[in-house]
Protein backbone atom coordinates (compact mmCIF):
# COMPACT_ATOMS: atom_id res chain seq x y z
CA UNK A 1 0.00 0.00 0.00
CA UNK A 2 1.49 3.47 -1.30
CA UNK A 3 2.31 6.12 1.19
CA UNK A 4 -0.57 8.34 1.69
CA UNK A 5 1.76 11.57 1.33
CA UNK A 6 3.30 10.28 -1.22
CA UNK A 7 0.26 10.13 -3.21
CA UNK A 8 -0.84 13.30 -2.14
CA UNK A 9 2.37 14.67 -3.94
CA UNK A 10 1.62 12.65 -7.15
CA UNK A 11 -2.21 13.98 -7.04
CA UNK A 12 -0.60 17.82 -6.80
CA UNK A 13 1.42 16.54 -10.02
CA UNK A 14 -1.46 16.08 -11.88
CA UNK A 15 -0.85 12.70 -12.02
CA UNK A 16 -4.12 10.88 -12.97
CA UNK A 17 -3.37 7.20 -10.84
CA UNK A 18 -2.77 9.04 -7.98
CA UNK A 19 -6.09 10.87 -8.23
CA UNK A 20 -7.88 7.36 -9.13
CA UNK A 21 -5.80 5.76 -5.95
CA UNK A 22 -7.24 8.19 -3.13
CA UNK A 23 -10.63 8.65 -4.37
CA UNK A 24 -10.95 4.89 -3.82
CA UNK A 25 -9.44 5.05 -0.66
CA UNK A 26 -12.39 7.06 0.39
CA UNK A 27 -15.14 5.45 -2.05
CA UNK A 28 -13.98 2.08 -0.11
CA UNK A 29 -13.32 3.61 3.47
CA UNK A 30 -10.19 2.67 4.05
CA UNK A 31 -8.80 2.49 7.03
CA UNK A 32 -6.40 4.87 5.75
CA UNK A 33 -9.47 7.72 5.36
CA UNK A 34 -8.74 10.01 8.15
CA UNK A 35 -4.97 10.38 7.28
CA UNK A 36 -6.04 10.50 3.53
CA UNK A 37 -8.23 13.81 4.52
CA UNK A 38 -6.70 15.39 7.18
CA UNK A 39 -3.45 15.63 4.47
CA UNK A 40 -5.99 16.69 2.18
CA UNK A 41 -7.41 19.61 4.22
CA UNK A 42 -4.72 22.42 3.88
CA UNK A 43 -4.57 21.59 0.28
CA UNK A 44 -8.63 22.31 -0.35
CA UNK A 45 -10.57 25.41 -1.08
CA UNK A 46 -9.18 26.28 -4.58
CA UNK A 47 -11.81 24.97 -6.87
CA UNK A 48 -15.44 26.10 -7.32
CA UNK A 49 -17.79 23.29 -7.79
CA UNK A 50 -20.04 23.57 -10.00
CA UNK A 51 -23.63 20.84 -9.78
CA UNK A 52 -25.55 19.28 -12.70
CA UNK A 53 -28.48 17.71 -11.89
CA UNK A 54 -32.14 16.61 -12.88
CA UNK A 55 -34.07 14.25 -14.19
CA UNK A 56 -33.35 10.94 -15.95
CA UNK A 57 -32.72 11.40 -19.67
CA UNK A 58 -32.64 15.74 -19.19
CA UNK A 59 -28.65 15.89 -21.04
CA UNK A 60 -26.78 16.15 -17.64
CA UNK A 61 -23.87 14.17 -19.36
CA UNK A 62 -24.18 15.98 -22.60
CA UNK A 63 -24.58 19.85 -20.48
CA UNK A 64 -21.57 18.69 -18.30
CA UNK A 65 -19.22 17.06 -21.38
CA UNK A 66 -19.95 20.72 -22.91
CA UNK A 67 -19.26 22.16 -19.56
CA UNK A 68 -15.70 20.70 -19.89
CA UNK A 69 -15.48 22.05 -23.09
CA UNK A 70 -15.67 25.14 -22.69
CA UNK A 71 -13.92 25.46 -19.28
CA UNK A 72 -11.07 23.64 -21.21
CA UNK A 73 -11.03 26.71 -24.13
CA UNK A 74 -10.23 29.09 -21.25
CA UNK A 75 -7.29 26.97 -19.76
CA UNK A 76 -9.06 25.42 -16.92
CA UNK A 77 -8.16 21.89 -15.59
CA UNK A 78 -11.24 20.20 -14.70
CA UNK A 79 -12.60 16.97 -12.44
CA UNK A 80 -15.65 15.69 -13.18
CA UNK A 81 -17.84 13.22 -10.74
CA UNK A 82 -20.28 11.30 -12.28
CA UNK A 83 -22.73 9.49 -10.17
CA UNK A 84 -24.55 6.46 -11.88
CA UNK A 85 -26.96 4.18 -10.35
CA UNK A 86 -26.51 0.91 -8.41
CA UNK A 87 -28.84 -2.09 -9.17
CA UNK A 88 -31.11 -2.24 -5.84
CA UNK A 89 -31.11 -6.51 -6.69
CA UNK A 90 -27.68 -7.51 -7.92
CA UNK A 91 -25.61 -4.17 -6.16
CA UNK A 92 -24.09 -3.34 -9.89
CA UNK A 93 -23.69 -0.49 -11.82
CA UNK A 94 -22.98 0.46 -15.44
CA UNK A 95 -20.94 3.48 -14.88
CA UNK A 96 -22.31 4.94 -18.36
CA UNK A 97 -20.46 8.20 -17.77
CA UNK A 98 -17.28 7.09 -18.71
CA UNK A 99 -18.67 5.90 -21.72
CA UNK A 100 -20.33 9.35 -22.81
CA UNK A 101 -17.90 11.76 -22.11
CA UNK A 102 -14.71 9.49 -24.01
CA UNK A 103 -13.91 12.88 -26.12
CA UNK A 104 -12.57 14.30 -22.79
CA UNK A 105 -10.26 10.90 -22.23
CA UNK A 106 -7.15 11.58 -23.86
CA UNK A 107 -6.85 15.20 -22.01
CA UNK A 108 -4.36 15.37 -19.65
CA UNK A 109 -6.18 18.44 -18.15
CA UNK A 110 -9.41 16.41 -17.57
CA UNK A 111 -9.81 14.37 -14.73
CA UNK A 112 -13.17 11.97 -15.17
CA UNK A 113 -14.71 9.79 -12.30
CA UNK A 114 -17.76 7.64 -11.94
CA UNK A 115 -18.85 6.68 -8.83
CA UNK A 116 -21.58 4.40 -7.75
CA UNK A 117 -24.32 5.17 -5.47
CA UNK A 118 -24.19 1.71 -3.83
CA UNK A 119 -27.92 2.44 -2.43
CA UNK A 120 -27.13 5.78 -1.03
CA UNK A 121 -30.37 8.28 -1.72
CA UNK A 122 -30.04 11.68 -2.65
CA UNK A 123 -28.23 11.86 -5.50
CA UNK A 124 -24.97 11.60 -4.62
CA UNK A 125 -22.15 8.65 -3.52
CA UNK A 126 -21.75 8.69 -0.32
CA UNK A 127 -18.00 9.11 -1.06
CA UNK A 128 -18.79 12.12 -3.49
CA UNK A 129 -18.18 14.68 -1.27
CA UNK A 130 -14.78 13.57 0.00
CA UNK A 131 -14.15 12.67 -3.88
CA UNK A 132 -14.80 16.30 -4.77
CA UNK A 133 -11.39 17.02 -1.88
CA UNK A 134 -9.30 15.15 -3.80
CA UNK A 135 -10.28 16.56 -6.83
CA UNK A 136 -9.60 20.05 -5.30
CA UNK A 137 -6.30 19.34 -3.40
CA UNK A 138 -5.48 17.88 -6.82
CA UNK A 139 -5.91 21.69 -8.07
CA UNK A 140 -8.48 21.13 -10.30
CA UNK A 141 -9.67 24.48 -11.29
CA UNK A 142 -13.15 23.42 -11.69
CA UNK A 143 -15.32 20.42 -10.46
CA UNK A 144 -18.09 19.83 -12.22
CA UNK A 145 -20.38 17.47 -10.14
CA UNK A 146 -23.50 15.38 -12.17
CA UNK A 147 -25.55 13.46 -9.67
CA UNK A 148 -27.56 10.46 -10.90
CA UNK A 149 -31.23 10.73 -12.09
CA UNK A 150 -33.25 12.45 -9.64
CA UNK A 151 -36.40 12.88 -8.77
CA UNK A 152 -38.50 16.01 -7.01
CA UNK A 153 -36.40 14.82 -3.30
CA UNK A 154 -32.80 14.50 -3.99
CA UNK A 155 -31.52 17.68 -3.58
CA UNK A 156 -27.87 16.50 -1.97
CA UNK A 157 -25.97 18.55 -4.51
CA UNK A 158 -26.91 21.78 -3.38
CA UNK A 159 -25.22 21.00 -0.03
CA UNK A 160 -21.97 20.46 -2.06
CA UNK A 161 -21.84 22.70 -5.28
CA UNK A 162 -20.72 26.07 -5.08
CA UNK A 163 -23.43 26.70 -7.95
CA UNK A 164 -26.11 24.16 -8.35
CA UNK A 165 -27.19 23.88 -12.10
CA UNK A 166 -30.78 22.57 -12.16
CA UNK A 167 -31.61 21.31 -16.05
CA UNK A 168 -35.84 20.31 -17.40
CA UNK A 169 -36.46 18.71 -20.46
CA UNK A 170 -39.32 20.36 -22.11
CA UNK A 171 -43.08 18.95 -21.44
CA UNK A 172 -42.41 17.73 -18.30
CA UNK A 173 -45.51 18.10 -16.41
CA UNK A 174 -47.97 20.79 -15.37
CA UNK A 175 -48.00 23.90 -13.56
CA UNK A 176 -48.69 22.34 -9.98
CA UNK A 177 -45.58 20.01 -10.77
CA UNK A 178 -43.48 23.29 -11.15
CA UNK A 179 -45.24 24.92 -7.73
CA UNK A 180 -43.90 21.91 -5.58
CA UNK A 181 -41.35 21.83 -3.67
CA UNK A 182 -38.04 19.79 -4.36
CA UNK A 183 -35.68 20.24 -6.37
CA UNK A 184 -36.87 23.37 -8.28
CA UNK A 185 -36.33 24.96 -4.88
CA UNK A 186 -32.18 24.45 -5.17
CA UNK A 187 -31.02 25.90 -8.06
CA UNK A 188 -29.04 28.50 -8.80
CA UNK A 189 -29.42 28.57 -12.13
CA UNK A 190 -32.05 26.68 -14.65
CA UNK A 191 -31.58 25.35 -17.96
CA UNK A 192 -34.65 23.97 -20.33
CA UNK A 193 -32.32 22.14 -22.04
CA UNK A 194 -34.18 20.44 -25.56
CA UNK A 195 -35.52 23.16 -26.19
CA UNK A 196 -36.00 22.64 -29.71
CA UNK A 197 -38.63 20.20 -28.71
CA UNK A 198 -42.44 20.85 -28.55
CA UNK A 199 -43.24 22.87 -25.28
CA UNK A 200 -40.08 24.42 -24.16
CA UNK A 201 -41.39 28.03 -23.96
CA UNK A 202 -44.58 26.67 -21.57
CA UNK A 203 -41.89 24.83 -19.55
CA UNK A 204 -40.02 28.08 -19.07
CA UNK A 205 -43.04 30.05 -18.83
CA UNK A 206 -43.95 28.07 -16.13
CA UNK A 207 -40.71 27.67 -14.14
CA UNK A 208 -40.80 31.50 -14.45
CA UNK A 209 -43.43 31.93 -12.81
CA UNK A 210 -42.95 29.36 -10.05
CA UNK A 211 -39.48 31.70 -9.16
CA UNK A 212 -41.43 34.73 -9.27
CA UNK A 213 -43.59 33.49 -6.43
CA UNK A 214 -41.08 32.44 -4.28
CA UNK A 215 -38.49 35.46 -5.36
CA UNK A 216 -39.57 38.46 -7.57
CA UNK A 217 -36.35 39.67 -8.38
CA UNK A 218 -35.37 36.14 -9.53
CA UNK A 219 -37.08 36.27 -12.89
CA UNK A 220 -35.60 35.92 -16.07
CA UNK A 221 -36.10 34.00 -18.95
CA UNK A 222 -34.46 31.51 -22.04
CA UNK A 223 -33.79 28.49 -23.19
CA UNK A 224 -31.43 26.11 -24.48
CA UNK A 225 -31.84 23.61 -27.41
CA UNK A 226 -31.24 20.27 -27.71
CA UNK A 227 -27.55 19.61 -29.41
CA UNK A 228 -28.90 16.64 -30.82
CA UNK A 229 -32.25 17.06 -32.71
CA UNK A 230 -31.93 19.39 -35.03
CA UNK A 231 -29.25 21.74 -37.35
CA UNK A 232 -31.47 24.88 -35.77
CA UNK A 233 -30.58 23.12 -32.60
CA UNK A 234 -27.40 22.42 -33.38
CA UNK A 235 -26.25 26.19 -34.07
CA UNK A 236 -28.12 27.77 -31.22
CA UNK A 237 -26.08 25.06 -29.10
CA UNK A 238 -23.09 26.49 -30.27
CA UNK A 239 -24.09 29.75 -29.44
CA UNK A 240 -25.00 28.90 -26.14
CA UNK A 241 -21.92 26.71 -25.09
CA UNK A 242 -19.94 29.71 -26.13
CA UNK A 243 -22.07 31.67 -23.43
CA UNK A 244 -21.54 28.90 -20.81
CA UNK A 245 -17.81 29.22 -21.77
CA UNK A 246 -17.99 32.40 -20.04
CA UNK A 247 -19.47 31.09 -16.81
CA UNK A 248 -17.24 31.26 -14.17
CA UNK A 249 -17.75 31.91 -10.83
CA UNK A 250 -19.42 35.59 -11.45
CA UNK A 251 -22.40 33.46 -12.63
CA UNK A 252 -24.25 33.77 -9.66
CA UNK A 253 -24.58 37.30 -9.29
CA UNK A 254 -25.74 37.82 -13.24
CA UNK A 255 -28.39 36.63 -15.35
CA UNK A 256 -29.00 36.56 -18.97
CA UNK A 257 -32.17 37.44 -20.81
CA UNK A 258 -32.07 36.92 -24.12
CA UNK A 259 -33.24 33.93 -25.74
CA UNK A 260 -30.70 30.99 -25.97
CA UNK A 261 -29.25 31.94 -23.11
CA UNK A 262 -29.45 29.33 -19.71
CA UNK A 263 -32.24 30.66 -17.48
CA UNK A 264 -30.41 31.97 -14.40
CA UNK A 265 -31.73 33.06 -11.19
CA UNK A 266 -29.41 35.40 -8.80
CA UNK A 267 -27.71 32.89 -6.50
CA UNK A 268 -26.35 32.17 -3.60
CA UNK A 269 -23.52 30.69 -2.24
CA UNK A 270 -24.13 27.15 -0.85
CA UNK A 271 -20.91 26.88 0.98
CA UNK A 272 -22.25 29.84 3.09
CA UNK A 273 -25.40 28.99 4.40
CA UNK B 1 -58.52 11.39 21.61
CA UNK B 2 -61.00 8.89 19.82
CA UNK B 3 -60.60 4.91 21.29
CA UNK B 4 -58.79 3.62 18.49
CA UNK B 5 -60.61 0.48 18.32
CA UNK B 6 -63.96 2.34 17.61
CA UNK B 7 -61.87 4.26 15.33
CA UNK B 8 -60.99 0.95 13.60
CA UNK B 9 -64.81 -0.26 13.55
CA UNK B 10 -65.78 3.15 11.94
CA UNK B 11 -63.41 2.61 9.40
CA UNK B 12 -64.12 -0.44 8.46
CA UNK B 13 -67.63 0.51 7.67
CA UNK B 14 -66.00 2.96 5.16
CA UNK B 15 -66.53 6.57 7.20
CA UNK B 16 -63.75 8.74 5.54
CA UNK B 17 -63.34 10.52 8.38
CA UNK B 18 -62.28 7.51 10.69
CA UNK B 19 -59.61 5.99 7.48
CA UNK B 20 -58.20 10.19 7.69
CA UNK B 21 -57.72 10.01 11.40
CA UNK B 22 -56.22 6.52 11.72
CA UNK B 23 -53.61 8.09 8.67
CA UNK B 24 -52.80 10.52 10.85
CA UNK B 25 -52.00 8.60 13.77
CA UNK B 26 -49.76 6.62 11.84
CA UNK B 27 -48.43 9.49 9.88
CA UNK B 28 -47.58 11.71 12.94
CA UNK B 29 -45.84 9.08 14.46
CA UNK B 30 -48.56 8.72 17.77
CA UNK B 31 -48.30 7.17 20.68
CA UNK B 32 -51.38 5.07 20.01
CA UNK B 33 -49.16 4.16 16.74
CA UNK B 34 -48.17 0.47 18.07
CA UNK B 35 -51.91 0.11 19.25
CA UNK B 36 -53.27 1.30 15.60
CA UNK B 37 -51.18 -1.48 14.10
CA UNK B 38 -52.03 -4.31 16.11
CA UNK B 39 -55.35 -3.56 15.64
CA UNK B 40 -55.48 -3.12 11.94
CA UNK B 41 -53.21 -6.62 11.54
CA UNK B 42 -55.67 -8.97 11.66
CA UNK B 43 -57.93 -7.06 9.13
CA UNK B 44 -55.01 -6.17 6.37
CA UNK B 45 -54.22 -8.85 3.71
CA UNK B 46 -57.21 -8.05 1.08
CA UNK B 47 -56.41 -5.38 -0.70
CA UNK B 48 -53.93 -5.50 -4.09
CA UNK B 49 -51.60 -3.05 -4.11
CA UNK B 50 -50.41 -1.41 -7.30
CA UNK B 51 -47.43 1.49 -7.18
CA UNK B 52 -46.97 4.04 -10.17
CA UNK B 53 -43.89 5.76 -10.38
CA UNK B 54 -41.76 7.35 -12.47
CA UNK B 55 -39.70 10.51 -12.77
CA UNK B 56 -41.36 14.19 -12.66
CA UNK B 57 -44.13 14.57 -15.01
CA UNK B 58 -44.26 11.31 -17.11
CA UNK B 59 -48.38 11.30 -15.86
CA UNK B 60 -48.30 9.35 -12.55
CA UNK B 61 -51.19 11.30 -11.88
CA UNK B 62 -53.26 11.29 -14.66
CA UNK B 63 -52.49 7.34 -15.07
CA UNK B 64 -53.72 6.59 -11.76
CA UNK B 65 -56.73 8.96 -12.24
CA UNK B 66 -57.79 6.96 -14.71
CA UNK B 67 -57.06 4.12 -13.19
CA UNK B 68 -59.07 5.04 -10.02
CA UNK B 69 -62.21 5.14 -12.86
CA UNK B 70 -61.33 1.80 -14.35
CA UNK B 71 -61.45 -0.26 -11.19
CA UNK B 72 -64.36 2.04 -9.98
CA UNK B 73 -66.34 0.85 -12.99
CA UNK B 74 -65.81 -2.82 -11.82
CA UNK B 75 -67.40 -1.92 -8.78
CA UNK B 76 -63.90 -1.68 -6.45
CA UNK B 77 -63.19 0.42 -3.29
CA UNK B 78 -60.19 2.16 -4.29
CA UNK B 79 -57.52 4.16 -2.22
CA UNK B 80 -55.41 5.98 -3.50
CA UNK B 81 -52.07 7.30 -1.28
CA UNK B 82 -49.83 10.22 -3.38
CA UNK B 83 -46.61 11.22 -2.49
CA UNK B 84 -45.76 14.60 -2.51
CA UNK B 85 -42.30 16.40 -2.14
CA UNK B 86 -41.53 18.21 0.76
CA UNK B 87 -39.60 21.87 0.71
CA UNK B 88 -35.54 20.84 2.15
CA UNK B 89 -35.49 24.58 3.12
CA UNK B 90 -38.78 25.40 4.79
CA UNK B 91 -40.58 21.81 5.13
CA UNK B 92 -43.42 23.13 3.44
CA UNK B 93 -45.08 20.78 0.52
CA UNK B 94 -48.44 21.50 -2.31
CA UNK B 95 -50.40 18.41 -2.20
CA UNK B 96 -50.89 18.91 -5.62
CA UNK B 97 -52.35 15.30 -6.11
CA UNK B 98 -55.43 16.47 -4.04
CA UNK B 99 -55.89 19.31 -6.86
CA UNK B 100 -55.57 16.68 -9.55
CA UNK B 101 -57.70 14.22 -8.69
CA UNK B 102 -60.74 15.89 -7.81
CA UNK B 103 -62.72 14.22 -10.41
CA UNK B 104 -62.91 11.75 -7.82
CA UNK B 105 -63.26 13.77 -4.65
CA UNK B 106 -66.97 13.00 -4.67
CA UNK B 107 -66.84 9.19 -4.77
CA UNK B 108 -68.04 7.71 -1.83
CA UNK B 109 -65.91 4.56 -3.03
CA UNK B 110 -62.93 6.67 -3.53
CA UNK B 111 -60.25 7.38 -0.33
CA UNK B 112 -57.41 9.67 -1.53
CA UNK B 113 -54.86 10.72 0.48
CA UNK B 114 -51.56 12.74 -0.22
CA UNK B 115 -48.68 12.06 2.23
CA UNK B 116 -46.04 14.75 1.98
CA UNK B 117 -41.89 13.05 1.88
CA UNK B 118 -41.04 15.17 5.38
CA UNK B 119 -37.24 14.45 3.87
CA UNK B 120 -37.88 10.85 3.37
CA UNK B 121 -35.87 9.89 0.06
CA UNK B 122 -36.89 6.28 -1.89
CA UNK B 123 -39.74 7.82 -3.62
CA UNK B 124 -42.36 7.02 -0.98
CA UNK B 125 -43.06 8.87 3.05
CA UNK B 126 -42.18 7.23 6.05
CA UNK B 127 -45.43 6.46 7.04
CA UNK B 128 -46.53 4.89 3.65
CA UNK B 129 -46.59 1.38 4.24
CA UNK B 130 -48.70 1.80 7.38
CA UNK B 131 -51.39 3.85 5.64
CA UNK B 132 -51.38 1.18 3.05
CA UNK B 133 -51.97 -0.83 6.20
CA UNK B 134 -55.06 1.29 7.26
CA UNK B 135 -56.87 1.69 3.98
CA UNK B 136 -56.13 -2.08 3.43
CA UNK B 137 -57.80 -2.43 6.51
CA UNK B 138 -60.55 0.10 5.80
CA UNK B 139 -61.68 -2.23 3.36
CA UNK B 140 -60.11 -1.09 0.03
CA UNK B 141 -59.85 -3.52 -3.02
CA UNK B 142 -57.33 -1.97 -4.46
CA UNK B 143 -54.77 0.58 -3.15
CA UNK B 144 -52.96 2.38 -5.97
CA UNK B 145 -49.83 4.31 -4.83
CA UNK B 146 -48.57 7.33 -6.50
CA UNK B 147 -45.02 7.88 -5.57
CA UNK B 148 -43.47 11.41 -5.51
CA UNK B 149 -41.19 11.79 -9.07
CA UNK B 150 -38.37 9.62 -8.48
CA UNK B 151 -35.27 9.40 -10.16
CA UNK B 152 -33.18 6.70 -11.49
CA UNK B 153 -32.44 5.01 -7.58
CA UNK B 154 -35.31 5.72 -6.08
CA UNK B 155 -37.04 1.98 -5.61
CA UNK B 156 -38.71 2.07 -2.75
CA UNK B 157 -42.23 1.28 -3.95
CA UNK B 158 -41.04 -2.55 -5.09
CA UNK B 159 -40.91 -3.49 -1.63
CA UNK B 160 -44.48 -2.36 -1.36
CA UNK B 161 -46.61 -3.15 -4.35
CA UNK B 162 -47.88 -6.18 -5.55
CA UNK B 163 -47.68 -4.87 -8.77
CA UNK B 164 -45.26 -1.75 -9.40
CA UNK B 165 -45.64 0.05 -12.89
CA UNK B 166 -43.19 2.17 -14.02
CA UNK B 167 -44.33 4.93 -16.43
CA UNK B 168 -41.81 6.39 -18.97
CA UNK B 169 -42.01 8.98 -21.33
CA UNK B 170 -40.98 9.98 -24.90
CA UNK B 171 -37.26 11.00 -25.49
CA UNK B 172 -35.93 11.22 -22.20
CA UNK B 173 -32.03 9.58 -22.09
CA UNK B 174 -30.54 7.37 -24.97
CA UNK B 175 -29.40 3.47 -24.60
CA UNK B 176 -26.76 3.38 -21.79
CA UNK B 177 -29.60 5.26 -19.78
CA UNK B 178 -32.14 2.42 -20.40
CA UNK B 179 -29.01 -0.39 -19.77
CA UNK B 180 -28.23 1.10 -16.23
CA UNK B 181 -29.04 0.29 -13.14
CA UNK B 182 -32.11 1.21 -10.84
CA UNK B 183 -36.08 2.25 -11.58
CA UNK B 184 -36.29 0.22 -14.74
CA UNK B 185 -35.01 -3.25 -12.63
CA UNK B 186 -38.59 -3.09 -10.58
CA UNK B 187 -41.13 -2.52 -12.72
CA UNK B 188 -43.94 -5.35 -13.38
CA UNK B 189 -45.61 -3.18 -15.70
CA UNK B 190 -43.71 -0.58 -18.40
CA UNK B 191 -45.67 2.04 -19.70
CA UNK B 192 -44.41 4.47 -22.35
CA UNK B 193 -47.21 7.20 -21.33
CA UNK B 194 -47.85 10.21 -23.39
CA UNK B 195 -46.63 8.20 -27.02
CA UNK B 196 -48.08 10.76 -29.47
CA UNK B 197 -45.01 12.15 -28.64
CA UNK B 198 -41.99 12.19 -31.00
CA UNK B 199 -39.81 9.18 -29.59
CA UNK B 200 -42.54 7.03 -28.49
CA UNK B 201 -41.08 4.16 -30.91
CA UNK B 202 -37.52 4.96 -29.80
CA UNK B 203 -38.05 4.39 -26.05
CA UNK B 204 -40.27 1.31 -26.34
CA UNK B 205 -37.29 0.20 -28.36
CA UNK B 206 -34.55 0.97 -26.57
CA UNK B 207 -36.97 -0.33 -23.16
CA UNK B 208 -37.44 -3.93 -24.69
CA UNK B 209 -34.07 -4.33 -25.37
CA UNK B 210 -33.26 -3.86 -21.94
CA UNK B 211 -35.79 -5.79 -20.66
CA UNK B 212 -34.60 -8.72 -23.29
CA UNK B 213 -30.93 -8.78 -21.53
CA UNK B 214 -32.03 -9.25 -18.62
CA UNK B 215 -34.86 -11.67 -19.15
CA UNK B 216 -35.53 -13.29 -22.50
CA UNK B 217 -38.74 -14.65 -22.03
CA UNK B 218 -40.01 -10.77 -21.05
CA UNK B 219 -40.40 -8.56 -24.28
CA UNK B 220 -43.11 -7.33 -25.39
CA UNK B 221 -44.18 -4.23 -27.23
CA UNK B 222 -46.60 -1.18 -27.13
CA UNK B 223 -46.86 2.47 -25.57
CA UNK B 224 -49.76 4.21 -24.36
CA UNK B 225 -49.88 7.59 -25.84
CA UNK B 226 -50.83 10.99 -23.87
CA UNK B 227 -54.14 11.34 -23.07
CA UNK B 228 -54.07 15.33 -23.30
CA UNK B 229 -52.34 16.44 -26.78
CA UNK B 230 -54.08 15.18 -29.84
CA UNK B 231 -57.38 13.73 -30.32
CA UNK B 232 -55.52 10.61 -31.80
CA UNK B 233 -53.96 10.58 -28.62
CA UNK B 234 -56.98 11.12 -26.60
CA UNK B 235 -58.74 8.10 -28.85
CA UNK B 236 -56.03 5.95 -28.39
CA UNK B 237 -56.01 6.55 -24.59
CA UNK B 238 -59.77 5.83 -24.04
CA UNK B 239 -59.21 2.35 -25.94
CA UNK B 240 -56.36 1.90 -23.63
CA UNK B 241 -58.14 3.21 -20.72
CA UNK B 242 -60.49 0.42 -21.40
CA UNK B 243 -57.67 -2.36 -21.57
CA UNK B 244 -56.59 -1.16 -18.43
CA UNK B 245 -60.00 -1.82 -16.97
CA UNK B 246 -59.46 -5.51 -17.28
CA UNK B 247 -56.18 -5.31 -15.41
CA UNK B 248 -56.83 -7.07 -11.60
CA UNK B 249 -54.29 -9.18 -9.94
CA UNK B 250 -53.82 -11.71 -13.24
CA UNK B 251 -52.19 -8.94 -15.37
CA UNK B 252 -48.79 -10.35 -13.60
CA UNK B 253 -48.95 -13.84 -15.20
CA UNK B 254 -49.52 -11.68 -18.60
CA UNK B 255 -48.63 -9.87 -21.25
CA UNK B 256 -50.35 -7.94 -24.35
CA UNK B 257 -48.10 -7.27 -27.22
CA UNK B 258 -50.42 -4.82 -29.62
CA UNK B 259 -49.79 -1.76 -30.39
CA UNK B 260 -52.01 0.58 -27.91
CA UNK B 261 -51.52 -1.95 -24.88
CA UNK B 262 -49.23 -1.00 -21.92
CA UNK B 263 -45.35 -2.72 -21.90
CA UNK B 264 -45.84 -5.74 -19.82
CA UNK B 265 -43.08 -8.14 -18.94
CA UNK B 266 -44.31 -11.46 -16.59
CA UNK B 267 -44.23 -10.27 -12.95
CA UNK B 268 -43.34 -11.60 -10.01
CA UNK B 269 -45.07 -10.82 -6.55
CA UNK B 270 -42.63 -8.50 -4.42
CA UNK B 271 -44.82 -10.07 -1.07
CA UNK B 272 -42.98 -13.36 -2.29
CA UNK B 273 -39.41 -12.25 -2.58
Amino acid sequence: MQDVSTLVAQAREGRPRAVARLISLVEGASPQLREVMAALAPLTGGAYVVGLTGSPGVGKSTSTSALVTAYRKQGKRVGVLAVDPSSPFSGGALLGDRVRMSEHASDPGVYIRSMATRGHLGGLAWAAPQAIRVLDAAGCDVILVETVGVGQSEVEIASQADTSVVLLAPGMGDGIQAAKAGILEIGDVYVVNKADRDGADATARELNHMLGLGRPGGRVTGARPSSRRSPRGRRAWTRSSRRWRSIGPGWRSGGCSRSGAPLVRPGRSRRSR
